[in-house]
């Protein structure tokens, strides 16, 4: 069996051919990590600073001081606005001048800043995003003037029922477990939201043990450390410095823990006994509807089996779900199932969006479709469009130099180790029916969670 | 200055190189016309079968058989339903298992059916559409079904204000015009819909003079010419076949009228005379506004300056909208401003969504930006911007597969020259600044029209 490439937080130098792509990683002793994947061929490269604080990381009980919630995404919108040398406009215009995608997203577990250039621009969007990660001035006045952006985006995401209806599912399923949190905060956390508090979470969870820079595409590995490196030293803010020795952070020290338990690796347990249903109520044309229950975290062995069953059960046109509630019964336009995890705990939901009348068969229809999993596992033929379906959708996902900054980015401050395409896909193939059958029971077995999303009163979920 | 590739109709072949890409043409006797883009180094392709036939070709007063409004949206999905040799099951695995992407768009004026694959995968791909294209038996079992999924997707549109802004701005802005209907009709004409005038519109509009096959990436134009000239063989119905001598279509014949003719080029009049405003009320927590007024049709020659003005007015987070709106006063999340262009009409919009009690003001912000424009043009440095913003963002645009695909496509339905990216850039160049100022003035003299939606009875708009 091939293994992943391990990425261990003391190795300095790691250089692997991919056959076709050319993997480096740089552990420098700051903790600074660079990691890049050459393509060759391509003329442009995604480059991505990303910092392994999420929102899962506001206001735990032992460090009040990291803010309240929501402050994680509200300090990546700061971070636009500007540096001792550059104000929010020339950040702006940076990136606009040579047209080069810009943009940032705040997940549970990290923050990610990163930019799509051509080749020949790739220096220019490094300069920038390095000087906004360490040099951000947090100016007062921008602040009070993104706070009223942060709660329109707020808004606009309150007005997408689908939206709501995801962070709705995270919050019911987990509970009270931080990952349960919404990523944004809430109006109210928003509007009490104090500079101090956004500058505090900055000044104490960036350094460089918890940065790491990837890029893919048409990138130098060596420029690109230097370059780095001399931003970081330029900052002359101390907690910068490159000449400190500092561990690199990572979430979870030990990725594969799962596997080497003699305990069965059971799901994060629901915060709930039975089957939960949770309403939001507001005015729509449909009712968006999510079941679903904990799933696995990223280390998970398992994962293999549960990508295999995910796609048979609602991953394409083809899937059960797909032709169950709309190729069969017309009940909807949309209608997948999905995973999500995270170092400690995952989650795994079907999702429809139908008419209030409909939303009650939907539901049981899909519960239904789990269950057959479970008790009757996959045919061979759905096991071998699904083995095609993750080789083709990877293969192609994977020319987008994107795709594969972020995947180096995950594998860094996520499980540290990287699987490549031709690994991953052996652990496919390596899944029996049976582990097929037994994820689908153990997520079959946990208590329900239903969340339904828009005019729930018109439906015939109550 | 450099040419675009003029495609005649009369031309059998065509084999230009691009420096980079080698593009090919073949007109056949029968009317069907293969285009294709080899880009070296890519191992997978993009391939689109379009049919010159849009929503604005519904129930034209000359031809009623053409079914009721939506019916062009309606046989779109229909064609994904099933052939006498492969029901829609086997249609949908056969795209499902090799991780293809595939897809369909119903536009105004075109419908394409498209898929993405590896390039080992390809030939199964051209083979399922060709046979989708010229085989779909359109099973009134079937009819009825979709049907139920086709008002799932017009609900879930409904739902997104951001959409049902953009629908009512092309009917409030085009008034009568066959452009100005929404594509997918409406849950009434929906439901009201009958399977015998969708066939009518199958049987009268797709036959070799209107379907155009495009691919880019991976792809032996010889081959790809002989696998679609056989399945058009294989397909027995009379109107398919190869045989047959017949002239292509294509919308306009003639371009650049605008250029020859020595009427200044006004663009399309507005439907009223004064401002007028459309307001959709619906709970929300955002109202969606969109200020606007027609704008220039696509061979209009103008269309290089109202392209470098639109970048500068709302074209990226240095874009005055952006920065007026969102930098400045922090009364948006999102603001753009956009321009869409068809055969003889085109529109201009400006949109932001935001809270009801600040939706006057951006309305006059975005009104002010337009104007400014016009009185005063843009500065030397918003100049430079915006070429680089248009140079770095086609070309990284132009490495997808996806992007070469659909620009050949909409080229030879469309204007019947392809303006390669060279081409393109020095049209931008020679853009002046009187030239800016004029399209920005044509924009800002017409009648403007401003559609609002959501909780508007709570805004400052009325």
């Amino acid at each position: 069996m091939r293994e992943p490439i391990p990425f261990p937080l003391d190795q300095p130098a790691l250089d692997i051919d991919l056959g076709g792509t050319r993997v480096r990683r740089t552990v420098h002793p700051s903790g600074l990590r660079v990691l890049t994947e050459y393509m060759p061929g391509v003329r442009s490269a995604s480059v991505g600073f990303w910092v392994g604080v999420g929102s899962r990381d506001e206001q735990s009980e032992n460090d009040a001081a990291r803010g309240s919630l929501g402050s994680t995404h509200f300090l990546e919108h700061l971070l636009f606005k500007g540096t001792p040398t550059r104000d929010a406009y020339a950040i702006a215009t940076s990136f606009d001048r040579v047209g080069a995608e810009s943009n940032a997203m705040t997940a549970k577990e990290y923050t990610c800043y990163h930019a799509k250039a051509r080749d020949v621009d790739l220096e220019g969007a490094v300069e920038v995003l390095a000087d906004m990660v360490t040099n951000s001035v947090l100016d007062q006045g921008e602040f009070e003037n993104e706070r009223e952006v942060i709660l329109e985006e707020l808004a606009m995401a309150a007005d997408d029922l689908a939206d709501v209806a995801s962070e709705r599912f995270f919050e019911a399923a987990l509970g009270e477990h931080p990952l349960g949190r919404p990523i944004g905060g809430t109006p109210e956390t928003i509007r009490a939201a104090r500079r101090d508090d956004v500058n505090e979470h900055y000044a104490h969870q960036y350094d460089p043990s918890t940065l790491v820079v990837t890029a893919a595409g048409a990138v130098d590995h060596d420029r690109l450390v230097e370059l780095v490196l001399r931003a970081l030293a330029a900052s002359g803010d101390p907690r910068w410095s490159i000449e400190a020795d500092r561990v690199p952070v990572r979430r979870s020290a030990s990725p594969d823990a799962g596997a080497e338990s003699t305990a069965a690796p059971e799901a994060v347990a629901t915060p709930h006994a039975t089957p939960h249903v949770d309403i939001t109520e507001k005015p729509s044309e449909q009712v968006n509807v999510i079941v679903g229950t904990t799933g696995l975290r990223a280390g998970d062995p398992r994962r293999f089996a549960l990508g295999l069953m995910n796609s048979v059960l609602g991953g394409g046109m083809s899937s059960r779900l797909f032709q169950e509630i709309r190729e069969k019964r017309g009940l909807a336009y949309t209608a997948y199932s999905f995973g999500a995890s995270y170092s400690d705990a995952g989650l795994f939901g079907m999702y429809a969006g139908t008419a209030p009348q409909k939303a009650a068969e939907v539901v049981e229809l899909a519960r239904t479709e789990l269950a057959k999993i479970a008790d009757a596992g996959i045919t061979a033929d759905e096991r071998e469009r699904a083995l095609g379906q993750i080789a083709g959708s990877s293969a192609l996902a994977l020319e987008d130099s994107d795709t594969r900054m972020g995947r180096l980015g995950r594998s860094e401050l996520g499980t540290g180790e990287l699987y490549d395409l031709d690994t991953s896909l052996e652990r496919f193939h390596a899944v029996s029916d049976a582990d097929v059958r037994d994820i689908a029971a153990v997520l079959h077995r946990q208590p329900a969670t239903i969340v339904a999303v828009g005019e729930v009163s018109r439906s015939t979920l109550r």
